[in-house]
């Protein structure tokens, strides 16, 4: 085996206050203390991020559990080892002036998606609801949609309310309206785009101890950010100098609630989205989708702070 | 069956940030809209909460898992039926200024605890350290703990580091040191303190419909309050305008993270809890901790808002 001296992440989406975790455990030396030396990289576009790790290319990357289901199907060989994000509410956003009230509101606009996927998401939600394709127009624009709103290149796009809503909201100054995916869909709060941390096979069959350390580093990153979180945001802001303003601080705060503790697969959202993939097509009906993730390299004690357990062990 | 008219949650502390949610649902109708005039009480002393709701004189109230556990020891017919917090972490809080820098540290000190169940805790920590009993005081100062850290009558107390520790860096001006229980008692993070809805048995085998819509309707305050913080928080300060400053607002964000949006119980944190309240004697080895708890009357599909479902149902 080769003795790997860098490791690879593939953010999904640039560098944002949803991946603070990632940036804490970097900032901290948490990846360092495992014998980690990870270079944490960003897409200019996130449709390309699949098809890296599926290849094996990136070490670790960080993807949407739709899409972790959609490169299996394509038989890319990876898995989910674990969550960033537990259910961000996902939706059609807009400017309140669009018009747009509800879903069947977007006849005649144009809707943003982010990659091919998300077209096919749109397709059947207004197939579901009975509206034809010509009635509407879909335009690709990858990272930019709230840039593509405020520039009134299209009319709506997808996002979550705790980052693109917000971010629309602020450069915009007007009021929003967000209509959720998963109540459009009907797939029961709130699952449709958990955040997962995938990496190919290959890295689970030759290093596990990398993946281990991984996510040893995640969860303790995870647990500095929910337990001091003005602390976390300063520091990520350090490592991000253009995320130091109100709105990403807003939007910081806003994601609190969404950051996995545990880090760990969420059987019970994996076989939501697993159906909702069966309802679209992307998979066959017999599909299992429990071969999608896997929990067994995550800490067994995912403690928060090693050097305080150290502190406390001393003490006994 | 006498047809109620008023149902009655008994908070576990005086109303504070970390009830957002159950405040959440009442001012924004959501108990009403399931047919429950609610009334909602706030105890003097936290530890008479478990015998009244114990006794069945209130329908609902709000509980640590662990007292939970104590509780049904006692043979109080009671049952978690859902989750307010998951996992705050919970430690002893001192000011830097006190010397205390780790556990050994409490002899020689006074250490605040607000019941009964909470010295057991401390001496059974004592003890595993091998800290003589005779070497350290106790005192009992119910929810005035940071108040009697300030006031120099305690040295050291117990809190969560996402309410007692911020009220105590506020009121004191020094900076703090916070030994979390979760290390110091080997349980891994974070469980020892989960929030929970308890309820007396009776109401789940007479009123059923009572329980689903007491949870329905804070399924929605605890999606409310994660998806839309500032609205929240103002709401909760409108009902309540003494939160309505800084500190309060810190702590608000603070907690951010350990809302239980599914408001279900957690097998896993039942289990540690349980497999701790064995190890301090509290219930035989034996004993069936899942009798404790059920998920049976939680919605089947937590929505956040009703509204938005029958609007997107219209569409279709």
């Amino acid at each position: 085996m080769i003795n790997k001296t860098i490791t690879t992440l593939l953010l999904n989406w640039y560098a944002n206050p949803y991946h603070t975790p990632i940036f804490i455990a970097q900032a901290r030396g948490y990846f360092r203390q495992e014998n980690i030396k990870l270079a944490i990289l960003e897409p200019n576009t996130p449709s390309d991020v699949t098809e890296i790790v599926g290849l094996g290319n990136v070490d670790f990357a960080v993807k949407a559990m739709i899409h972790t289901v959609e490169a299996k199907a394509k038989g890319f060989p990876i898995t989910s080892i674990g969550t960033l994000l537990d259910e961000p509410p996902t939706g059609l956003l807009a400017l309140q002036s669009s018009g747009i009230k509800s879903f069947k509101d977007i006849v005649g606009k144009r809707i943003g998606y982010i990659g091919e996927f998300g077209k096919k998401i749109i397709d059947n939600l207004a197939s579901s609801a009975g509206i034809k394709q010509n009635t509407y127009s879909t335009v690709c624009v990858g990272m930019n949609m709230v840039d593509a709103i405020v520039r009134t290149n299209i009319d709506i796009g997808i996002g979550f309310s705790n980052f693109q809503q917000i971010e629309l909201e602020t450069l915009s100054g007007e009021p929003t309206v967000f209509l959720r995916i998963d109540q459009l869909a009907g797939l029961g709060c709130c699952c449709f785009c958990s955040i997962q941390y995938i990496t190919p096979n290959s890295i689970l069959q030759k290093n596990p101890n990398l993946a281990k350390g991984f996510l040893q580093a995640l969860v303790r990153g995870a647990a500095f950010t929910t337990e001091h979180p003005e602390e976390a945001f300063e520091l990520l802001c350090q490592l991000k100098p253009k995320l130091n303003n109100e709105m990403y601080r807003k939007i910081f705060i806003h994601t609190l609630p969404f950051f996995s503790r545990t880090v760990a697969n969420i059987e019970r959202d994996w076989n939501k989205v697993g159906n909702y993939a069966k309802h679209l097509g992307v998979v066959e009906r017999d599909y299992d989708i429990s071969t999608c993730y896997t929990n067994e390299f995550l800490p067994a004690t995912p403690y928060s702070d090693l050097k305080a357990i150290a502190l406390c062990t001393e003490d006994k």
